[in-house]
């Protein structure tokens, strides 16, 4: 393979690996069937998408409305994906929430981490450069040995300015009717994939 | 279930959960016999043992003398009792070696870890307060919502002092035939058990 092969991939969470807007619908659905209430909850979470606008809700506003909650699941092809991947790499999230939230939020949806990089261990939030070269020197890896895997292209920006290998794959549905963007590579990453068994594909594992 | 129940449990790993012991020998006898020496691996060992002592090899000589090897196995006992603990608990080492050399190690034995809470989280090795309260702090635990099991007396009683919850079991091979001490619980640990797998099983998974 003539690719660059990391040795650590890290992975955007909420919206690349797990489904928060179908996850938060199919708990507020449950949650209203134990309490009678009938309620267009898909029409209310695009309500506060569309309220928020896709830029005013952050990485950060959705870690603050499902904190507690814990119980976000994965993509269809996320568990599958990053089990193949944790045979040959160190894989790990490498998200704004907290090791207590991811950890607890990966034991609900199976994700397989073999490393939980939360933004409490370096001090800092994406996209300070901080969290991106944290890894690697938590790692006593070279930048270049670290990839970054994300649904957004704003994430893996950030993640080039430090030298980290980028790997995309869109997932069209996050934001559900009111995407506005993110529905394809809109830069030369080092691997642009269909989705986490696709990037695991190409990788050759 | 009487006994009060953990959140997390944390694991001593040099010894606890790894055989550092009998993995060096077979590491060094595999070296061995690629390069064509015939050596008395063991006696090597052993003597190594007996020169420093058991006093004198500390948990963070171990890691300095396996820094870079990563090819520790676990004990028998290890994978199958921490996948069923898995199930049930956050689990994870507290070690003093640090995340990147607990994280490969993990890999290469399969230990299916939640987090990896190494020393360089904490800025501190054990026996300081700040490893087993830092665990608790950071996954928004109180210190009796940690358990922390090891083979050795000694850890548990520094965990103790930090309102930690504590399991013991014996490796009485961990140091070979020069072994002084930890082959039975010296205090009224909350758990004793025979292995892993016990203590799964004394925990109810």
């Amino acid at each position: 393979m003539a690719r660059k092969q990391p040795v650590a991939i890290v992975f955007d969470t909420f919206g690349t690996v797990v489904d928060w807007r179908g996850s938060l619908i199919a708990d507020l659905t449950a949650f209203g069937k134990t309490r009678g209430i009938a309620a267009d909850w898909p029409a209310l979470m695009d309500k506060l998408v569309a309220e928020f606008g896709i830029k005013g809700l952050t990485e950060q506003d959705l870690v603050h409305i499902n904190l507690g909650w814990h119980r976000l699941n994965g993509w269809p092809d996320s568990v599958p994906g990053l089990t193949r991947l944790k045979k040959q790499f160190v894989i790990g999230p490498l998200s704004n929430g907290n090791v207590s939230l991811l950890t607890y939020m990966a034991k609900h949806a199976g994700l397989p981490w073999d490393m939980i990089f939360g933004s409490d261990l370096f001090g800092h939030f994406k996209p300070d450069p901080e969290t991106y070269l944290g890894v690697a020197k938590m790692m006593d890896l070279a930048p270049d040995q670290v990839m970054m895997a994300a649904a957004h292209n704003g994430d893996l920006g950030n993640a080039r300015k430090c030298g980290l290998l980028t790997a995309f794959f869109p997932r069209p549905n996050e934001y559900g009717p009111h995407q506005k963007r993110d529905y394809s590579a809109e830069r030369d990453w080092d691997i642009v994939a269909k989705d986490i068994e696709d990037l695991a594909e190409q990788l050759g594992v």
